[in-house]
């Protein structure tokens, strides 16, 4: 075993490459490990057509199962505290933070690290040890990495059909939270949008509103356990879609409406469906994709609690597996996982999520 | 005693005009009140120019001090449970809730109350027993009013130099809360910017700076107890102006914004002055002043708390006369009334107002 | 239609005594309802041992349903604003407060207001109207009574079974909230143990353990959903029990522990179960059964939040019925109504309450 | 410099021993500091009596304020990210955690590290490098240790004024926070009390009464801003002093209770000075003093929050630095240096502080 295979985005907007790279010795707290499964997140989309700055050749993939290959050297228990050994199935928080800034320190903001660096998004494939993404045979985890060995009784499936949409959506849901009874409206139905159903659900909603597309995925909304779902390709406007929600859960709003869509717009029109005094989770606009015209007299006068959240701690993936040993979520997120390429066809696979059409994409390597 | 004087706006952008009208007899639980000193508010001054839609003609003026000329059957006590007599000098909360809706009962919003009424502001002139507005000689107070007898030792000057700005920012800084150490920035001088300054101080903020302008009211902050001003008539850009923030703060930005300036664009300006993971609180849009581009990635990326706060209850008047308790604060507020009335005068009053080159106008019929 | 039934409390530690009452006319804003079935609360039996002081006689019963026999003027609307007929069936608060004292007004908890009186327990049956109790024929409901129109598919059993006992849950768990993921342990097998065992799962706990008696009320925590339960007839010392709960939950305790007893060597008992930094619920120490020896070193070190919770107020109610709308609770709460007695019979229900052995005792006049 | 000396605890109840230690190289990550001024905390006087187990021999002493001797490779900056130069006055955090166990990672409550060791108390003088405590000329701070460069403006006195009572208290009201305008009573006038006097003040309380002995402990407290003062030994029963207190704060009680004293008694005491709905923060209980008789059922009906906390953070030692910043508050604390011993009397200084009757008592070596 000299060398393995990755699929590296080499250019914003092209095809995938193929590359080989030696396969390395993990070092002191280091890890190799050959990946299972890697899911393909909607932000690998935006990744591949530059809409954040990464440094160019990367390798993709930042939600990923894997069995360790290699231990290095005082490496010898999980986040949890377990013991780790070779052939273990993991997975591990796409982050590493450095635990001395402002942000870290003083603000205990983790995920606002001044130098948090991401699998499959931050590292440069062209320098050693270059395996730092889930789109390849191998990866090797740094030292300081979160790694979780995943339960025998969770399948990788769920663990990848969760993704990195459960984690996010745990880490918003405890900044906006969800408060028995509450009546909750998620504008989107991809993953985060499908996660932030079943966490809503799971923390005490008493309805849950989806409104998305396409109806596959609306389907899968019904299956997580929504009480209403709203396609926008019915209800094509603003005013339609607000009538369809009103219609279903009366004309003073929701306690809480969690933003999964990206799009800009998709923000003034959720003001409009939150109830005065209510909360707005603003979880979708991971990627800069501009402004739009807001008022801020609504926030005022609505009297809204407007909540960012970004990307997630190593404790929201110990809570994502937690809540993946309930097997009601556990088949509901493995059942998410609609298609698998070998990593020789990682471009398709690519494509294939960019259609958002289906279920999850994963590589299985 | 059969008629009195009111100024009344009988339409917008008009002037003011004084009208008699019948001094009433206060029925059960109502009070008649002599007013001793109306404060303008600057929403007096977008009322005028008809830009929240009110009932015309309509006596304006809801921040105000007055002595109980008869009192009504049943009315014995103060909000505080304390005993009402004629004679006593008391204010008031300027609005009454219904207590039964769906915001006063099931999601405790009762600001948000679906028939809240405001004295100078919702009650039309032109119906008995008209006088529902602080410019004029006497108001009668409706049963079910919050009414609060001025401590002796509390300068009338203060509760009127506090006046709506006070109350409105102690609700307002109970949602957006201010912790010990905090680095407060201020966006406005007005009232409500400089309460901001004197809630923030007292409640722990490390380090407060306030942006506004003309020069007069940065005195003030400075009086206030800003640790830093910054004006906008020279850093007229929001570049220059966040430049100038963090040269005072540093390059994170401040732990919590209070917007007290009512222009749209002053939000997307202050959302880059706050650190990430900070509070960014919209004090200043009560009335609506239109769209502005904003970006909501922003409030994802820097993971933001974007608070809106509309009006008060009666508790915090009851909070903002405990605070004017406080000596320095009492001087601080007294010395904001800088321009006194006679209600002849009221529409010169509210010409002064508008300008906002002073400190408070007050009418003292 | 002259006079009616109730069973009165004439002294403490004696017999129910049958009275008869003339029925009263409802007066503006007052009810008369037809009592279909009144629930048997564990506090009746305190009550009926005199461990409260209480104004006897006294007509027991404050978890009642009912239909509206008669309406009294102005009375046209229930707590949630829809509309109240002849014939519908309802439910209500128990409690009356004042909306005006320190408690109130000022300090938002109006489960401590000065003047609050509940039904079934504050009135002397001396005193016209005589019928303010549950056990009874009918019951006239004071104007301001917080009255609940009962969705025609919540079964009055659901109704009555959870009981206060649901209400208080719900009060205490948003005081001290079950957080998604939470490890929760109930001390108390009792109808408020369970309805803290549906809540807090409701809520996102990942586990629950009940630890109660008898071994009838431990299968009802199964029902509901417990993961484990601990029995104290076989685990009989602090410490066995203790252990039984760390071989459950591992051995830093739970993030929750609730406790649902009543007696005092409960509370340090409990302690002991939750973890560092952990939550304790004092939910069932509600009449006074003396004191204890605990060691307050135990807060410190432990760094633990100790929670009390008194009663309810009428939005838990409201949350109460809308938690009954979900078939799942509805049902489990339903099966705990398990032994029926026509009001005739009321001394003999009390007394089979008093065993504890079954489920929840009702009478059905 | 071969050599230097250290005062050591040898056994229990015995006079501090002087003996001499080897002067350390720095390895990586350490620092040698030359100790300026070692503060003798209360929790010394009980360590010295045994009340807790350490490992004796111990060298005492953890709040203390040195300058830095020689740096070891690889520690450049503070915790503050400032950097650190030989000469530089720091004090640290007197705790180091493991950063990975299951409180500090999966519950986030550092303070309850299993693994924490404190500086001062946990080390044993007989191992390698020995110096481990405050009362030495020499201090040898593990890698790790969170170190704090104190600016040039801050006295020392003022530091080691404040002690750990300050760090203490900051993280005590952080869990028990005070509100603005919030009444708040503070059992104790030692160094705790006055600190929570002045934390509770900057954080905006309306009123703080101090309840202590001696008299000139509680003219410390009027230096520090109480508005009343109770002596223990004028007011010698519960009910004398909670007269005393409800004389001046009114008939319901405080918001918030601090309880500094450290007798068990205290607790129950304090409970009833509490309004109902308040908060109790137990905060002098560190060491273990025993049991007392607790009614469980007064947390119920008075509906408190009664809430623990153990230590404090690096984060607190920032904060308390930066309160130290403030003018008033330096002097304040700067104040309560009131006695000076040489190294050489460190037993006498222990002594001293053991009598408890002047302000704090420090080591100068």
């Amino acid at each position: 075993m000299n060398s393995c295979t990755a699929a590296v985005l080499t250019s914003y907007k092209h095809t995938l490459e193929l590359r080989q790279f030696p396969v390395p010795e993990p070092g002191p707290g280091e890890a190799l490990v050959r990946v299972e499964m890697a899911g393909i997140c909607g932000t690998d989309v935006h990744l591949a057509d530059g809409e954040l700055n990464i440094p160019l050749p990367v390798i993709l993939g930042h939600e990923t199962v894997g069995r360790i290959e290699k231990l290095g050297h005082e490496l010898e228990r999980d986040w949890r505290g377990e013991s780790l050994s070779v052939g273990d199935r993991i997975t591990w928080a796409s982050s590493i933070v450095c635990g001395e800034c402002y942000y870290c320190r003083q603000k205990r903001q983790p995920t606002r690290c001044v130098s948090r660096k991401a699998y499959g998004i931050s590292y440069c494939a062209n320098e050693a040890p270059h395996l730092r993404g889930g789109y390849a045979e191998f990866i090797l985890l740094r030292k300081g990495s979160s790694i979780f060995r995943i339960p025998d009784a969770i399948p990788t499936e769920a663990v990848v059909g969760a993704g990195c949409a459960l984690t996010t959506v745990l880490h918003g849901l405890e900044r906006a939270t969800v408060t028995l009874g509450d009546v909750v409206v998620i504008q989107g139905s991809g993953p985060v949008g499908l996660a932030a159903c079943a966490v809503s659900l799971q923390s005490g909603a008493s309805k849950v509103i989806v409104i998305g597309a396409p109806q596959r995925r609306l389907e899968f909304a019904r299956e997580f356990g929504a009480h209403g779902v709203i396609s926008v390709e019915e209800a094509t406007t603003s005013e339609a879609r607000r009538q369809m929600v009103f219609d279903q859960i009366g004309p003073y709003g929701a306690d809480l409406v969690v933003e999964c869509v990206g799009r800009p717009s998709a923000v003034p029109e959720g003001w409009e469906l939150v109830r005065d005094g209510g909360k707005y989770l603003v979880l979708g606009q991971y990627a800069n994709a501009g402004e739009v015209l807001m008022n801020p007299h609504t926030i005022t006068r609505k009297q809204l609690q407007v909540i960012g959240s970004w990307g997630f701690e190593p404790r929201h993936v110990d809570a994502a597996l937690k809540l993946l040993e309930n097997k009601h979520w556990q088949s509901r997120f493995a059942a998410e996982v609609t298609d698998r390429y070998p990593l020789q066809q990682a471009d398709a696979a690519l494509q294939k999520a960019r259609l958002g059409n289906g279920g999850k994409t994963v590589i299985t390597p």
